[in-house]
């Protein structure tokens, strides 16, 4: 029996990166009710491929006016602005707030790996990026195109639930398209690509 | 009758600026599909005061992608980045979209010409304020509180359905909600205000 109770307008903070156009990367926070509506945005910066994600993103979550509100974090990957990679265990235990990652696709850790050995703290990210434990598929709104997620503070189950509920518009969850929208959007001049 | 045609996800796109934290103002403009879905993200920049508002909004919306699915153009008033008069005649005609003006309140005319006495053309100034016609009152979501509107390029009835029908969340209609959060969000940190 799940223990976590998911309403439909469950709170969900969603965490996007922009493009790689300078050292300095936008993150983009979609404060969101389930998969309905927008009430809030925030925003940070980050390091390309540095080591100041996790750091980054709890300081942003815990600073914001809507922090006691958050039920879940969604990250897109755990690799932000390069590979300034994300480490969830972390995230949670100090914001105190469960983490689901998705993944458009299955990773490929081979890829990952290889590209590890031209950053400095190698063996650090390969931690973190183990740490984050067992990936597993889910169908949300189109089941052609499966999702991939890991979570922490949340078991796989209730994670999948709030996945599914809160893809609204498309196969991503609502908070995660947006930020990803509002992100690309602002650094670009228009929003463009996965969403 | 009304000409308009009008369906519940027409696309809109409203358009909101930021705070005045520097002379370069940040616009947003968020592409919806009536009061429902956000379509994208653009953004631009005008000066603080100055007379640069028109062309900058025109050649946002121009240079979009979604320019040719535009069916209505949504601003938050017609001054942006302080008194940077938006001439909505004009925008109407270069862009071939009709134009929505919303108010939370009836604006405040003698204030606004005493402003206007401390800034280069004045006459201008007055000129685009006073051609964006009459003002209209509309009751969204609650009556309690109700909008004020203007147009151009739309018969008043058209207009007024259009904004009833996109205020989904709030008495604010979702595009110019939606973008108020995003430009915000981004200059200040996270969003805040009239939303």
């Amino acid at each position: 029996m799940s223990r976590f109770h998911i309403k439909e307008e469950i709170r969900i903070l969603g965490i996007d990166d922009s493009a790689l156009i300078s050292e300095s990367i936008l993150i983009v926070g979609a404060f969101f009710r389930g998969g309905l509506w927008l009430d809030g945005v925030m925003r940070s910066y980050l390091t390309r491929d540095g080591m100041d994600g996790t750091d980054t993103i709890e300081e942003m979550v815990k600073s914001s006016k809507h922090y006691t509100q958050i039920r879940i974090i969604m990250l897109d990957g755990i690799t932000y602005g390069g590979f300034n990679t994300i480490d969830i265990v972390h995230l949670y235990e100090e914001t105190g707030i469960p983490v689901i990652v998705l993944m458009r696709e299955y990773p490929d850790f081979g890829m990952i790996r290889k590209a590890l050995e031209y950053l400095p703290h190698k063996d650090l990210r390969e931690e973190i990026i183990a740490k984050a434990g067992k990936i597993s598929k889910v169908h949300t709104k189109n089941t052609l195109n499966p999702v991939y997620i890991q979570c922490r503070g949340i078991d796989i189950k209730d994670a999948a639930r709030i996945v599914k509920l809160s893809a609204t518009r498309s196969n991503i969850p609502e908070p995660l398209r947006v930020a990803h929208l509002i992100a690309t959007g602002i650094i670009l001049g228009e929003s463009r690509g996965k969403a």
